[in-house]
């Protein structure tokens, strides 16, 4: 029996072409037993940071699985296509920081390799869908059983482009903290962990101001959306377990102008 | 072997992020070889009658299921969640009406539990996604074969929360009737059964009046859309047997401004 | 064993409705243990040229398989429903063109039969809804091992409906083409076969003029994306092995406002 249970597959590929049923289908030719459970392929177009952010979000939940994500402006250019051992699981993509984040959150990584055994590859490799010709094909035999070694060159885990770290720093009342990333309904994911919230001051009842780019706005600190009126913001400790603003029935991205990036702090009172 | 071929999952959850795929995970390291079929993710964000349509619309197509729908705007609020028996399925998910309209086609709830056996749910249960923590590790577990009663406290059928039903009364020259739903097409559902078309009047070759605030619209009565223009708007019964009206290639609830609870009279000559 | 791996599936049904599940469930009542790929539901409605042209994608990369497509705008009038064997697949579906791109690309028709057993139909068919009532039952009954004769009368594979074959001829410097089908980010397919670039003299280092309507639009042939500026168009061979226009990070087909059928005459310096 394979280690692995299933291959996860995120790309920023679109829903109205074939190119992820393509993708499918290679790996169908390969491994045809192999599990196929789609993350998401609506990342903006290449938006690594998105990717690497709900990639992190979504591996937790998974058993041991290969997980194969392209986000990958820089196909066919210089940058290594890299798989990643980490925890129980593998990471098969570009190495441009989109499997950093959850290469980090499962425990770092163990090993690594540059994916230079071409006799895993589609026989006719092209410059732009590497996703089809590369990541996949190597992806699928790491599925089925392929010891990671066989797929490459070993390259030291140090060499391994990862992200920056979002800032994120408690103060005497409250914190500083980042937009890390906004979900599909406008829910804002700050840098800070839920499991910190409470060195913040952030407790259910307390009142939550936040301040950036001349703006102010406060909201309350609570537990779940039902506890503000509709169309009233919130703060509170999201599915994920990190500090998040929302407003209910609504779209807090949009109404306060915050996006990835953003710096925000944070006072409890 | 159990009893069940496969879980279905319909929610307002998108798909854009890692939700649903973050479900299947879930159900996967707890019922590894269950076959999980997507209904859909786009119920507009807690639509619940749409939702219930929806899920009413797809069950009778598939063979016995454990049926999870999660369209919950009072997550983390007092409302229960539930497992329902009717037919040969099992429903789970918040008992807000979502599972009411599918539970009545399918010969009406025969048993009920609310979902309070913790042991069950994931380790940490968070206020804002009893998809993830609740709703799914029950499913996987009843459709891996677990009994019904051990998801938890025994309810009262009766007691189930219920929508009400569409308003629809056939007239001596037409009926009373009520749009329903609207789908991704522009195509809008009535609320009378296409059984009972020719109680009305309406059979193949008459004409159809719709009144609705100080609006008129004519029509014919027709099979398919291949028998008008393009353009041309048509009354006929549906793919589920509801009396319906469309455009040939258009949008009908966007050119007559129809949508789910208006109230019609229907005449027919 | 059944000789096909799987059944792929491609519409026009959109995602938002439960129409692609309902025929999800319909085949596991027929075949429990086949297997369904989608290639897309978000063909736009009734787009036969761009369903077929997407079909013909994604089909080479598939094992054995039974393909359905369903992009019907004549569903309910006169028009046949076939399966047609090419290479070793198989095809069903409207007669109307849709399939005639991929079965070209699979070596063409070898047998086709007319739908017209209506035993393997549901018992009730519906003028609207082809796919769920007579495409998908006999697809996963030919997918789990029904010979192609049983599903309906032979017919000549000739009077089979194919699309006309877009223009496509080299000349002195250059070549006149035409615009195949436009991807979701806006990238461009040309009629011109990756393979006789060279012949029109596109090799990567020269230059392109593309005119049309009045309009001139100048370009380098590359290898990828990555070896123009961001927002700077470009020619090159996609990952169809087609020759294609693109925009690095943009929308070529909104930028140049091309759509499929625009004839462009190709120059290359």
């Amino acid at each position: 029996m394979a280690p692995f249970h299933c291959l996860t597959f995120l790309t920023d590929y679109g829903l109205e072409d074939a190119f992820v049923a393509v993708c499918h289908g290679v790996a169908a030719q390969i491994a045809p037993d192999l599990q196929i459970t789609d993350i998401t392929h609506l990342i903006p177009l290449g938006d690594i940071r998105r990717g690497a952010v709900v990639l992190a979000q979504a591996v937790p939940y998974f058993p041991s699985a290969v997980h194969v994500a392209v986000v990958d402006p820089g196909v066919g250019t210089g940058r290594r296509g890299v798989a990643v051992e980490a925890g129980s699981a593998l990471f098969v993509g570009p190495d441009n920081g989109l499997l950093s984040v959850a290469v980090a959150a499962a425990g770092g990584a163990a090993r690594a390799v540059s994916l230079t055994n071409r006799a895993l590859w589609r026989d006719t490799t092209t410059a732009t869908f590497h996703g089809r010709d590369i990541f996949i094909p190597v992806a699928a035999r790491l599925a089925a059983g392929m010891p990671l070694d066989e797929a490459g060159d070993p390259v030291e885990v140090t060499s391994l482009i990862a992200l920056p770290q979002p800032e994120y720093r408690v103060t005497g009342d409250g914190a500083h903290v980042e937009v890390v990333t906004v979900d599909g309904f406008g829910n804002v994911q700050l840098s800070m962990p839920g499991t910190d919230a409470p060195k913040a001051g952030l407790i259910p009842g307390t009142t939550v101001t936040l301040a950036w780019d001349g703006r102010k706005v406060t909201m309350p600190f609570v537990t779940t959306f039902g506890e503000v009126a509709p169309g009233a913001p919130l703060c509170y400790r999201d599915s994920g377990d990190w500090v998040a603003i929302a407003v209910a029935g609504g779209d807090a991205a949009r109404r306060f102008g915050l996006r990835p990036g953003t710096r925000l702090t944070l006072t409890v009172t």
